[in-house]
């Protein structure tokens, strides 16, 4: 974690003018369904001089990076409210897997990004992300995975197993959009398909799909 | 399907010579663990005229198509054998779905290339994608799952929903490299990973995590 820090040229934008510019580029982004959005016309669209982009950012991918920063605090503050409740862990799990489907339905953009950050692992980009986003939602899966076992509520079940196995599957309404459109006629991800999607995979994992005897 | 092979500029290669530079783009993007292998390079290491590269695939994208249409041809072939078996439907989805785990292990370039293809949905690679690869494995899916249903083996679920679930869960393993190597210290994928993860995954979605009453 502190090496991550040092290694980071800039701090987490906190100025409002920061702001300004990550919703900017959240917008376009959603609005055009593509995260190649020109840094001359999120600055446009902020209303600001595309020169504050890089004093804020420094690059196209500092932005990104700030963006999926943005957005990870939100998802890793209902993350850690979730771990405060005391709700029985089955109820935790439901709602943390429920609740990666809907921050990536939430923030259309937000896949992609990650994919295109994360594609190199050797990149700094890559190590950021796994140190702000992906640590703590393994945390999270932790720390419930451990009170329902203790509980005898889940089977033992592998934390790093479980993280791949879980994450791919949330993520994979996402990453498919053209099987969607040609096998199955699917042309947008809607809130309802995100919901039933989730309601699906929540349970498939839960429960699996052999018969009970 | 008529309609995607009216689109295809060139029918998929069959000369010895367009192998051998399929053979050489596979191995250069193993040893380099990377797609972007340079043109030239590929004909080098095939012992060819780079000239040839063009001659059969038009384009760099073309070769990258071929590629996948060659290893989609080897997992299409296996799939139709193991529909034809007599074997349980849990058993046979058990093998499909390992099956897709070794697919991507045993050509480390196929995950990424198909993601590179895939992403813009509108494009012909992804529609081309869509036609000899991914509706084969949802047809499979959907064979096996009918035969598991009616038997009373399986419980009765959405195939498009089974699918984006159950690629999501095989494909993670090798989407994930970053997160494997900054947050589980694992380096690289070795056989023992994908087949304990393959195991894991087919546990996981057939039995679920819940423990049993």
């Amino acid at each position: 974690m502190r090496e991550s820090q040092t290694r980071r040229p800039h701090p987490a934008p906190r100025s409002e003018t920061a702001d300004q510019l990550l919703a900017a580029a959240a917008a376009l982004m959603t609005e055009r369904n593509t995260i190649d959005v020109p840094v001359a016309d999120v600055a446009a669209r902020a209303g600001l001089n595309a020169a504050l982009v890089n004093y804020y950012f420094r690059t196209k991918t500092g932005l990104h990076i700030a963006l999926v920063r943005r957005d990870a605090e939100v998802a890793v503050a209902e993350m850690n409210r979730l771990l405060a409740t005391g709700l029985p862990p089955a109820e935790k799990m439901r709602r943390h897997l429920t609740g990666i489907i809907r921050t990536f339905q939430r923030c259309p953009y937000l896949y992609r990004l990650m994919r295109a950050l994360l594609r190199d692992a050797d990149s700094k980009a890559a190590r950021e992300i796994v140190e702000f986003f992906s640590k703590p939602v393994i945390e999270t899966q932790k720390a419930i995975l451990q009170e329902g076992i203790a509980s005898g509520a889940f089977r033992p079940v592998d934390p790093m197993m479980f993280h791949l196995c879980a994450i791919g599957a949330c993520d994979q309404l996402f990453a498919e959009q053209s099987t969607l459109r040609w096998s199955f006629g699917v042309a947008a991800i809607d809130d309802d398909l995100a919901r039933s999607y989730g309601e699906f995979v929540v349970d498939l994992l839960m429960k699996g799909f052999l018969a009970r005897a």
